[in-house]
């Protein structure tokens, strides 16, 4: 079972390296771009055993500083494409 | 309009960053976890005049090394609730 997690700063919390991703675009004259926030994407191949709260529980003590990020988890039937 | 951007790595290509957190969940005594890998998450604010197109543009110079990365471009309509 494939279980994506995104872990994103909370609103308010400074994020420089979504600053200088913002910079970056902006140098490449890339227009129309307001905001950027730079987060973690984690990938769990799990156990179909593995419930919904035990991964929050991972997160909780893990995955995610909870004082300053939030996370959602998304948990995928099958195998997702990517593309690049 | 909020767009995110998932950057992967490709199969293949060695992670030691994922193989470090796996650890951690193994010896936080979390069992059935096959694989981790970590990954990032780009969340942009854009214009609505901004394409998928000139996102692409972003990932290909900037957002992503494509050598050995993979990414994913999801556009939301409206801001997304979070949790956590």
């Amino acid at each position: 079972m494939k279980v994506r997690i995104f872990v994103t700063l909370k609103d308010g919390v400074l994020d420089p390296q979504g600053k200088a991703i913002h910079h970056a675009l902006e140098s490449l004259d890339f227009s129309g771009v307001n905001d950027v926030r730079a987060g973690k994407l984690i990938e769990l191949d799990v156990d179909a055993s593995v419930s919904r709260a035990d991964i929050e529980k991972m997160c909780d003590k893990l995955l995610a500083n909870t004082v300053i990020e939030n996370y959602e988890i998304e948990i995928a039937d099958a195998a997702q494409g990517t593309m690049g």
